[in-house]
This record gives C-alpha cells, sequence and structure tokens, in this order.
C-alpha cells in the first residue's frame, strides 16, 4: 500500500457536498502529499467512477456527474470498491440516510475510514454507535464527525479533548438548531417585541432556514438527536433520541394535517400558546428560547423551551447561530463556550474537510 | 523502531508541570497503546532520568525529582539522548524559556515532537518560526503549542482548522489576558460602578492572577505574544511582538521603580488616568477593555484598551475568562466565538495533553 496516494468517495452532491467538493479540490492542490484522489461520486440517482480508480478531475466532476448515465452503486458494492482500491481509502458520506449510516462498520472493519456530518449514524440506535467505534479500532480506520453537530464549530473535537484529558463533563447546555435560534431570536428579541409565532416561522421558511416542512424544524427531533451525540461522547449510553423528553413545538392538533403549507395555513390559530410563554418569560424578566441540555451526574437529557435571565449568553444570541456551553471540573463555574453559525453549506462541509485533514495525517 | 512505545520527557515542573504529569498519568492508564514512558523530568535545577531510558513512575515522579541529586542536562544533552531512544520521543515543555524554544528546531529536526504552552518559540523572532515549522516539516516530528493562546480552549486548533481548509480569516479580536479580563471585568463592569484602577490591580495580585510583579501583565506584551502567534497562522509574517503597536498600561513614571511593591504603592497617584477613560466610555454608554486585534487585509495588529457596546460579548464577559473571535468569510457578520477560561495550571496542562494526544496519534 502506498501511502503518498489516498482515494476518496463521495456520497452525497447536495448543498454540502457541493461545497465540500470545492473544499476538497483546494485542499488538494496546497497539499500534494498524500495525492488525493477522487474515485466516485454520487447522488442518489447518478454515480460517476471508473474501475480502474483513475482519478475523477475535480473542476468538472459537477458536470461529468449530472452528464453521467450510470447509476450509484449498490452500498455493499461501493464497500468492495474502495476495500480494494490501490491505496488508503475514505468515504465522504455528505448524505443524512439512514441506510449510509447502517453501513459504516462495514467501511471501517474493511479498512475504509469515514468522515460525514449525517447525524443518523451517530444518533440511530445505540448498538449501531457501539459498531461503528468497535469496527473502527479493531480495523484502525479513522471515523469523524465534527459536523454532525453545530456545523463547522469544534464542538465535538473539544467535547472529545475534554474527556481525553481526564476532565469531567458536568453539564452540556445550549441552542443546536439554527433554525430554533432564528425563530427565538426574532420571535422574543432582547430589545424590541418581536412578531407573532406563526409570522415568524412563515418568515424562516421563506428565507429558507427551514426544512420544506417546518415541522421537522419544530418536533425537537434534530436537536434530540445532536444531544443524543453529545451525550454518548460525555460517557452516558443514550438508546436513541427518543428514549428523553424532547418537547415538540406543533400543536397536537397540528401534527397530523397533511402538508407543511396546511400547517402553515392553521398556525396562526395557536399563537395564543407561544404568545402566553413569551409573556410568562418577559414577566420574570426573561427570554424563553429553545434548548437542549444534558446533566451528566443524574444522566438527565432533555429539549424543550426554557427561560434565561436577559444577561444570559443563550439569551444574547443573534441571527441562527448555536451556542454550546460546556461545565465541566477544570472550568468552573464559568463554561468554556462556543459559539457562531450551526449550519449552512459552507461550514458544514467545513467541518467534513477538517475532518478529512486529521484523518490523513493518521493514515 | 517500535510504534508501541514513546519516551516522554517533560522540563519544568511547576505549576503547569504538576497538572500535565497528572494528565498523563490518567491518560497513559487509560490507553496501553501506545505505552507511554516517561523518561525525563526536571525543574531548572534538578532532573530525573536514567540512562537506560527505564520509565520513571508517575505515582512517585515528583517526590522522586526533588529527592533527586542530579543537575539537569545541557539542552543539547536532551537531543542527544532523545535521539538515541529506543523508540519515538515527544519533549513536553512546560516553561516559558527562551532557552528551551530556541532549541525546538534542534529537537524537531532530530525527530523529536515539541509539545508546549511556551509563548516564547511561537513568538520570538519570525526566523525561529520558520526554522521550527521547517524542522518539523523535513523530519516528520509533530509541534503542537494549543495553549500558547487561551490554554485549553481550542483557539489554535479553530484557526488552524480555518484555514487549512481554506475558509478567508478577515479579523481576529479578543480578551486574551485573564489577568486583564478580570482587572476590566472588576473595574469596569456591566453593573455598578468598579473599585478604582490601583485597587483592582492590588487585589488581582493578592488573588494569584498577577505575575509577582504586576507590570509584566500590565506592559501588554503576553498579549502581544498572543496576537504575534495568532497574526502567524492566518497568514501575516509579523516579525516579533514589539512590530505593531501595544499599548502598556504601565505610567511612564513608573516603569522604572525599583520593584513590583514600590509600583503598586506609587500606582494611586496615577488613578485618575483611568478612571478618565472608564467614564469617556461610560458617557457613551460603553464599557473599556483591553483587547488584542488583528486585521488580515490591513496586516494591521494592535493591542489596547477599546470600548465596546454593553451588549458586545466582549462587554459582558466573566471573571478571568477569555474570549476570542474570529471573523471569517464563511462564518460572516456573526464570528465563530471561543469563550472560556484562558490561564490556570489544569486548564494550560489540557491543552498540551491535547495535543499529545495528537501527536501520538501521527507519530
Amino acid at each position: 500500500m502506498s501511502t503518498n496516494q489516498v482515494y476518496i468517495a463521495i456520497i452525497g452532491a447536495g448543498g454540502v457536498g457541493k461545497c465540500f467538493l470545492s473544499q476538497l479540490q483546494t485542499l488538494a492542490a496546497r497539499r500534494p502529499v498524500p495525492k488525493l484522489n477522487l474515485c466516485y461520486i454520487s447522488t442518489s440517482k447518478k454515480a460517476l467512477f471508473k474501475q480502474d480508480y483513475s482519478p475523477i478531475p475535480y473542476e468538472s466532476a459537477l458536470n461529468d456527474l449530472s452528464a453521467s448515465s450510470a447509476a450509484p452503486l449498490d452500498l455493499t458494492k461501493i464497500v468492495d470498491y474502495l476495500a480494494a482500491a490501490p491505496s488508503k481509502a475514505v468515504l465522504v458520506d455528505n448524505t443524512s440516510s439512514q441506510d449510509v449510516a447502517d453501513k459504516y462498520p462495514e467501511f471501517l472493519s474493511r479498512g475504509i475510514s469515514v468522515v460525514t456530518p449525517n447525524k443518523k449514524a451517530f444518533s440511530g440506535s445505540y448498538s449501531l454507535w457501539q459498531n461503528i467505534f468497535t469496527a473502527a479500532a479493531t480495523s484502525g480506520a479513522k471515523v469523524y464527525h465534527e459536523s454532525s453537530v453545530g456545523a463547522g464549530l469544534p464542538v465535538i473535537s473539544t467535547l472529545k479533548d475534554l474527556v481525553d484529558t481526564g476532565d469531567e463533563v458536568t453539564k452540556i447546555e445550549g441552542v443546536f438548531s439554527g433554525t430554533m435560534s432564528f425563530l427565538f431570536n426574532s420571535f422574543a428579541p432582547l430589545e424590541g417585541s418581536g412578531g407573532k409565532w406563526s409570522e415568524e416561522v412563515k418568515k424562516a421558511k421563506e428565507l429558507g432556514y427551514t426544512e420544506p416542512d417546518p415541522r421537522d424544524d419544530l418536533n425537537g427531533l434534530d436537536v434530540a438527536r445532536k444531544l443524543t451525540i453529545l451525550a454518548r461522547l460525555a460517557g452516558l449510553p443514550v438508546e436513541s433520541p427518543t428514549s428523553f423528553p424532547v418537547q415538540s413545538l406543533i400543536p397536537k392538533e397540528l401534527e397530523s394535517v397533511a402538508s407543511g403549507d396546511e400547517f402553515l395555513q392553521k398556525l396562526p390559530e395557536f399563537d395564543s400558546q407561544m404568545e402566553e410563554t413569551k409573556t410568562a418569560a418577559q414577566n420574570q424578566g426573561k427570554v424563553v428560547r429553545f434548548v437542549g441540555s444534558i446533566d451528566v451526574a443524574t444522566k438527565s437529557v432533555k429539549v424543550g423551551l426554557e427561560m434565561f435571565d436577559r444577561s444570559h449568553p443563550i439569551a444574547a444570541l443573534k441571527g441562527s447561530d448555536n451556542i454550546i456551553s460546556f461545565y465541566t471540573k477544570r472550568y468552573g463555574s464559568n463554561p468554556l463556550i462556543i459559539q457562531g453559525a450551526g449550519a449552512g453549506g459552507d461550514v458544514t462541509a467545513m467541518g467534513v474537510t477538517s475532518d478529512l485533514v486529521k484523518v490523513l495525517s493518521q493514515i
């Protein structure tokens, strides 16, 4: 095996995938060793690759992919293809697919390293989590997933450093969703009175800050997945993102309406509920925010609305920023705080690219 | 060479050194591979080591060191000793010595990796900086210095990730000194009016937040050194920490008084100067803070007093916390912010230990 060549396969060429490809091109141009050979790239419908692993030119990869008539390989075939590469291989999974995630143990046990922003692998069943890290430990392949929480913000790496160096993490708390951050910073701002809840949700959707159906953000599951990942890294064997209390902001009556559009149309009927919450906070001189928290000692994980003093860093958040506070024995009463954009193609891809750099330095 | 054994030499067994030794013991107990053999530990007066590299037991290292009658080896001899170790070796420099820093190129070129919180190596002459990284690139030995800025906070690693993945850092701004943070959070707090400047300096000294002679904090050089390191990592070839404007908070008349005690005794005579600065800020609804900033486009680096809106994250800092904001092309108008304790033995040692973990995964 030559370590001067590394083969890269990318699954997923959407928003994050495209940004990653561009960053990969820059990286490959700037560091000649090891040579990074893009050998496979696919969307859910198409793929581009050569059986002889000859490199796909970065410049034309997206055009060539959309012109390709080849269907994506089955995941098992991708494992075989990468395991047979002339040198070490790395899978870059830029999807949010559970199917791809379920295959990580197979990739890893065949010596293929994995870097990904895909939350599903690390927040699904606890047995998948164990299988992934056991496979990596056994084969020596690496698995990195910085962008699964807070996109490119150094959240996972910081938590790992705290744990690896023997600090005791006592509590993790924060705003983990760019969508929720934007919604509450507009609905219950520090200055001014903010808009009606349903109008802020509508505005967030129009600005592209929500999923096509905003209920996929408002159900809290995205935050619950991120909390599951952090809790496991902090040592709690959380079974799944549905095994702890998660407050959904979808009114019961609207859970089963047919479409996101119908949901948005009927949401104003329920504005008074959120307005009451906002007023209750105001009456205490506080603001309401949608947060996740992990209390390590009591093994309690929860996601939902909480009130914060107006001087609290969580209250002062802006735009769609995330904020994550690590309370630890070493850091004492003032937590280690990381804050900034926690969503978006470029910053998510940045986490994936910096993970790739870490993998390249080790394989 | 066996990669199952790594030899560790520690220079410096003061506050940081003791905490590091304790973290190293935990690390060695938790990860059996590679086996970490402590083969050398020294203070400025004593050393403990065996010519045959037999491991020094972690538990008794400090006691055995203080009971040792051996003098420290010359630095050149330490290079030879580690270069001849039966397996890879890492130098952990827990001093702030310029002499040790000057030797890094020699350690690195002989294949010995270096981890350290020592600012001198990375903020001294630009030629030393170049020699260090050229030596590392040529030999393949690693050099990490996370704790040289913000102690264990992920400042250096984050800046490296931003640069490595092709982001454009436009500005770095922050409070980089725990001492300055404490002084200004007490002298010009968000709530209340704060104490007199000279009294806050006296209190900070009594609490152990300053150097024995507080002028060593108030001259701004410590912050200038950190800015030099970050500016260089961001691509600016800053010649030295004295090659850009640094505002000293030592009144001219007190620069040459004989002792720190005499300085503290006479400082009250100059309280009106700082009081004027505080009042000027208050009159604009702002607070004054001691910050460093790097503007990459204009290549301007500076250290000194600045005024901040009361809602600015820098104004809201607490205790002796540091805060570092990275403004980049990808992160847009809201910076990536890292905040928390930036000084103290345990958190400084944490940066050193996590650097060591990174080195171990690569050598």
